[in-house]
């Protein structure tokens, strides 16, 4: 971790800067599995999928057999954790729905908006060493509580040619039964594309490699949402001599075993603070299976003293971090004060883990700093909100002179027109 | 006016297809835009307005004295009539604050989201023949109901080195003073990396012609959001028997007038009606001062007769327009249907022009067909919503054997590690 004491404002950028991502020499790769999947369909969905994921595939699609021995395969106590999770995620996104509520801007002119699904909706989930059954669960239940009537599952197979367990259980607790076994670029060409049996969605959700995000930059060119601009995790932890060194190390290490790029940030307006998580750190990590990935991400972590908690508040919001842990004696008054962050951990019981998987609140935040410009994926992410307008003649009366005046001012004759040839008429 | 006589619902999509968009052929030239001001900053934007808007600046911002100037310059009537539109948008958009709601998703654990404004946005208004001040109405309030802490506007230039007075009277209206008389690419640039005098916003706002579509599609890949891709303006009107053919007409010609790419599409269930609005659009049209522009857009539309008015409405559903008119007897049922569009028109005295000008409603709609998956410019646009969580120790007991099982299933032995440290200790 490279520490540093008291540095001045105008240097704070420069401390916390994140590697840049340069995708634009994978496009022409990614363009030309685009062009394979649109000329060949699942015939070169099963083509990649022995290339890149060695596993021969007689069908694209996940069959009812493999997930009925998913389901027996997947533990008990796994199946309850499962469920407790998809209870709170579920209560915490239900309460994001928009009631419908018509507002009389004036007499006669009632205004309102209405949250309809997205119809169709592609989620794709990484394959490799983790199976991120957790993603599918937050990706999967605010997009059924929406009502999207397509929700297609794409993920790469095992080299078994079959789909981890935990993934397959999960979706059929989801009811999620379309599930494609495709992964990388080629799965977002078919989601964005349709083959001969997926259909194309209309909007892309979902972590991936550089590949995957290469692709799903390319297809929002292409008529195609995505859920959000991807870049590698990060965590600010924010600690006064209120926190357990050995929690705020924890937490900082829970974030580092992510993958060799991911960011880890700690600031503090105590010295000694610093110097104990330092150490607990240490300890910690030798215990970790995933410590050498954990031991690199902490090679670029930075660790920065500054007065006061407000201070480092203050940092936190020129850095924008995904997840913010306030591990502070009186998190409330520093939670008031954010304004750049993906999701806030306040309290010295509340670690990063929880939202990751069972708080109820949703994983699947904007990193690499979009946490200026992007929320995370909540119920709003798959629904669009269409206005609509009921006016009344007597209203038409109230506004209309207006919308004449403004109309001509803009050159409008026509736009002015519909509103005169209505008001003439009696 | 194409017309159609009971298509099969195979053939629907090939009847309303819309003008493929090709931006890569722009991009060279844009990123040539981009490098200059990147370069030269302000330089760079009174170079570029010389050549493209011959316009002579001394400062690419707009004076006080130009702004007093404009105020004077603006008729009481068309003051007004902005009141009028001001007071209406306000109204829509201050109803669509979402409280903060505190959700106890299991006992001892709270998650909540806040809105908080993106901090710096940029709103851009292009220039040529009309002076669009209702857009800057319709992203300007938003933004300012949000709390947006910096918000740029930037306008090209007339030939006389000013910017017109009904756009700066109404950015005095609304309180934006930093107004930037630049347009096209070098625009988006100068909002997206900032100048020695322009500041880099977090996310760009507005139409503009293909330069800048392109620009604002180039800039989503370098960390700066944007309101929504763009494509050329769109109307679908339903109408039955009830529906007066001159009210349809004069609704269809005021989507033509937008320019020759505008997509007007016509939906019936009476073959007399199509008739009726077809002669109606012959007298009307001749009467436009934009009568070229009309007809060219009109040589592209669609009229379509169907059996029903729930079969139209399947036809919108799958076209997806920018803009839906119900002129039909019954809105409320049709309504109710309605899956993809941006704004909806419903009845016999809600004329599109209502809803671009004055009603309240947002005009910055999705076009293309990304009703299907984008929602119109709102509130929500100038703001992120920021999830928080607070678990007290109970909190974490209850939940904290579910987060171990499931990071432990995920191989994440250090997000499990998170939560048994905390537990572990008394």
């Amino acid at each position: 971790m490279k520490t540093f004491l008291y540095p001045e404002p105008a240097d704070w950028a420069a401390l916390s800067k994140r590697p840049v991502q340069e995708l634009s020499q994978l496009r022409e790769g990614v363009q030309q599995t685009f062009d394979l999947v649109r000329q060949r369909g699942d015939a070169a969905l099963i083509e990649l999928a022995a290339k890149f994921d060695k596993a021969s595939l007689q069908d694209v699609w996940v069959s009812e057999a493999e997930i009925s021995a998913a389901i027996s395969q997947v533990s008990q106590e796994l199946k309850a954790a499962i469920a407790l999770a998809y209870n709170n995620i579920q209560v915490f996104h239900e309460a994001q729905r928009e009631p419908v509520k018509q507002v009389e801007t004036i007499a006669g002119v009632t205004c309102w908006r209405k949250s309809v699904a997205i119809q169709k909706v592609g989620l794709y989930i990484p394959g490799g060493s983790a199976p991120l059954f957790s993603t599918l669960l937050m990706l999967g239940i605010p997009a059924q509580i929406a009502g999207c009537q397509e929700i297609v599952l794409a993920t790469p197979p095992g080299a078994n040619g079959t789909v981890h367990p935990s993934i397959l259980y999960t979706a059929h607790v989801l009811g999620i039964s379309r599930i494609l076994k495709a992964g990388g670029a080629q799965a977002i060409a078919a989601l964005a594309f349709g083959t001969e049996t997926v259909p194309a969605v209309d909007k892309i959700f979902g972590p991936g490699n550089q590949y995957v995000t290469a692709a799903k930059q390319m297809v929002t060119q292409l008529g195609v949402a995505i859920d959000m601009p991807a870049g590698p995790s990060e965590v600010l932890v924010i600690a006064d001599d209120s926190a357990d060194p050995d929690f705020v190390a924890a937490d900082l290490l829970s974030q580092a075993e992510h993958g060799p790029d991911s960011q880890v940030v700690f600031v503090t307006n105590s010295e000694k603070q610093l110097q104990d998580v330092k150490a607990a750190i240490a300890t910690q990590v030798a215990q970790l299976p995933r410590q050498a990935v954990a031991q690199q991400a902490l090679n670029n972590s930075v660790g920065v003293v500054l007065n006061t908690s407000e201070e480092a508040l203050d940092f936190s919001n020129q850095y924008a971090p995904e997840h913010l842990i306030l591990s502070v004696a009186n998190p409330e008054a520093l939670a008031e004060k954010v304004t750049q962050a993906g999701s806030v951990f306040m309290g010295h019981y509340s670690p990063e883990s929880v939202g990751d998987y069972a708080s109820g609140t949703n994983h699947t935040l904007p990193t690499n700093g979009y946490a200026r410009n992007y929320s995370g994926v909540s119920l709003d992410s798959f629904v669009k909100k269409i206005t609509f307008q009921h006016l009344t003649r007597e209203g038409l009366e109230r506004i209309g002179p207006a919308v004449e005046t403004m109309a001509e001012a803009e050159g409008l004759r026509a736009h002015k027109h519909a509103v005169s040839i209505r008001l003439a008429k009696k």
